[in-house]
């Protein structure tokens, strides 16, 4: 990997804070084990980190990550092990697997995730076979991904309450791939089949500012565990409903809640001698894939939206219409890889950290949402790809992505500020907002 | 890792064999899935390999593996997400860990390994300390190991029926890295902690013709699943006891069953048309460190055994009296590493592997029990140090074991003879070892 750099005129308090983080090891881990015990670990998940040196936190948590194609092959034999230990705990007697994955069958890059996803579980031992809810695929299609392996798509059938393929193939546990934006097919309700993670983990019923209102009560638990601010590890958010961007309702309330969060941040900018300009994303409460976010420094950044942005924000994947959105406190990302602003996102499956990847973008600034349209495609180099061929060239030099060498695991007696000890604080963060999301889908049962 | 080369007139049923086992890749991780809910697996175990092209086999199973140093730090990760599982199986909210190692502190490899073994445990974010059976260690007592790190061996201490340190260390779990070949000590009895691997784990306790017993059983079972002639993957073995080398008692019944073995061994060589000469390995019955082994070609060589063999035969570690032995089929070792004979040894963690190394003996032919004396200590060059500084040194350089840097994970697509395929089919053989282990244990608790 690229070395990533850090610049920040806070990088002391970075050091202070992983210092921190490493004299509490022991504590930290024994904490997440017994929560483990009560609350049981979504399957997988990945988690969006940014790096301000003054804080750092998850900005985002996706329960079906799409990046497994990113994690470093040295990190294999963890994701199997992990895997095999996720599956027994689910279905002891698992003896095969059945993967729902995305319905864009012409993402090359998404497609690559898939057969990652899937060949760690045949290399642990599952035959894995591929069930897609996409209507174009009404028989066995063979494609190809962006690393030139082959996927079988099989049509996903269901026999009474199983989930099924063609020939009969009915495994104990289905495995969601798919976000489920577009809402709950039919197909994947009341199946008697173990459905991993289960619907309500989809975007149908998740919203972010539930996921928050959960980091709020980890990471209060959390800084006191090992005596830090709270706000050094989790940013502000509120919530606004009731929008509707196209015919611009609720837009003074916006802005409102935009106004009041900037300077709630700044004052906790001002006592904590913070000369940056405070900044809120502002996203769809159930969007996803970057879409319908949007950076903002004024409260006047939302009221004057052209009809270009009004489009941008009013729906999101699968044509869903954006009524309700978190506004998130911004956090700067102060890393960089190869001179581009980068951002650390974390793999884990069940309890345990696998690996990372940074999402890096030459085109955009600290303060942006680097989840963006665009992101995948375009290379460090800032050339943008013109054909599919390039496309395909930038992927395998994977310049967009930068893998992880290292694995998360603390160096007590290195640096604090040595990678592996770096990426094992990243690896604590991520794992409080998995925590996060284990409330968090305990609470819908709870709801339902 | 210098290129391990296998050179055998064989080497196509090798091919062969390889094949069978990667065509039943699934069948073979969803019975031993099978096996490991109805048998618990040991903590953690090394097995010994050897490799005929004809024939691979384990020939050795280790309960308290000495040599977690020589793994290569690539697989850090694995071994801490396996040894994090293997905890929370055994006591779900444990914190802390007391290891209790072998006496010999004046091994700074063995030393080496317990700071490796520790390591592992410490990074998973528990509190681990070592607490010893040695009455030379009165207080706690800082030594440092072959790589130079700093060890702190404090004096075990027991209060009621609890084990602890001086301060009051006493955490709920026990780990056990001293084979107990001098017998079960007082203070280990009756513990109410957990004690992990239980003491009828020990040498005290341990047979290995109850091992190879419980192999036959496993090895009949997994040939039949596979397809293969169950003596590919198990060596004959016969036991004799009575024995008493010094006073030359049942030298003639010992060399009656070297007799036998040979035939037998002959027989299977002729049907399958193997050229090599048949040999045995004659070990005492409980022993370990590669002490008391024998490589016979013909009863006559343990008929007029010398003085020096005899004392050889007639003490193992700590001393004990070799009254029984196992007499195994040997089996070629077809593999050298820069040269060197070698065997793979693989380290396991509950039901997973870790990886493994190679042990190599420049002064040993591909007949001989390579575990010998001196093993460690004679490096590729042949050149013997004369100080430690000098064995030191080459202990750096890592001249006497060859880290595996590839995870036993097979690549089904690559040709059945890569590497990573090879470690893969070994990884099998030492889990089938590792199950007659958990067999052989279930047993001692049943005979009791």
């Amino acid at each position: 990997m690229k070395q990533s750099v850090l610049t920040s005129p806070y990088l002391d308090r970075l050091i202070a804070f992983e210092k921190q983080i490493l004299a509490h090891q022991p504590q930290i881990e024994a904490w997440f084990r017994q929560k483990w015990q009560a609350h049981r670990p979504p399957f997988y998940g990945s988690v969006d980190i940014r790096n301000a040196a003054y804080k750092i936190s998850s900005v985002d948590m996706n329960l079906f990550p799409g990046g497994f194609n990113n994690l470093n092959p040295q990190f294999l034999q963890s994701e199997i092990i992990a895997a095999t230990d996720a599956m027994e705990r689910t279905c002891p007697d698992a003896k095969s697997l059945l993967i729902v994955p995305e319905n864009h069958t012409r993402n090359l890059f998404y497609l690559q995730n898939v057969f990652a996803l899937a060949e760690i579980f045949r290399q642990a031992g599952f035959a894995v076979r591929l069930g897609s809810l996409n209507p174009e695929i009404t028989q066995p299609t063979e494609l190809t991904t962006a690393g030139g392996d082959t996927l079988l798509l099989e049509p996903l059938q269901r026999n009474g309450n199983r989930l099924s393929l063609a020939d009969g193939f009915t495994p104990c546990v289905v495995l969601l791939n798919n976000d489920l934006s577009g809402g709950v097919p039919d197909i994947l309700k009341n199946i008697e089949q173990k459905l991993l993670p289960p619907l309500h983990a989809g975007w149908t019923t998740r919203r972010k500012t539930q996921h928050f209102a959960a980091f709020n009560r980890v990471a209060s638990e959390f800084a006191q565990l090992v005596g830090i601010d709270e706000w050094q590890i989790n940013p502000y958010f509120a919530a606004c409903g009731g929008l509707n961007f196209h015919e611009r309702t609720g837009e003074e309330r916006l802005a409102d809640e935009v106004s009041q969060l900037l300077q709630k941040i700044q004052q906790k900018y001002a006592e904590n001698h913070i000369q940056d300009e405070p900044f809120v994303i502002v996203k769809a409460d159930a969007g996803t894939y970057g879409m319908g976010v949007m950076s903002v420094k004024s409260p006047d950044e939302v009221l004057g939206l052209n009809r270009k942005n009004r489009n941008k924000m009013a729906t999101v994947k699968e044509g869903l219409e954006v009524a309700e959105v978190i506004i998130q406190e911004g956090v700067y990302t102060c890393e960089t890889v190869g001179g581009a602003v980068a951002e650390p996102v974390v793999y884990m499956m069940d309890r345990f950290v696998l690996g990372g990847f940074y999402r890096v973008h030459e085109g955009r600034s600290a303060s942006e949402n680097l989840n963006a349209s665009g992101m995948r495609f375009i290379p460090l180099s800032g050339e943008i790809p013109q054909t599919e061929d390039e496309l395909l060239q930038q992927y395998q030099q994977n310049r967009c992505f930068e893998q992880w060498d290292t694995a998360a695991i603390p160096q007590l007696a290195a640096n604090p500020d040595c990678v592996c000890n770096r990426f094992y604080v990243y690896g604590v963060i991520a794992r409080l907002s998995l925590l996060a999301a284990a409330l968090e889908l305990e609470n819908h049962i709870q709801a339902a």
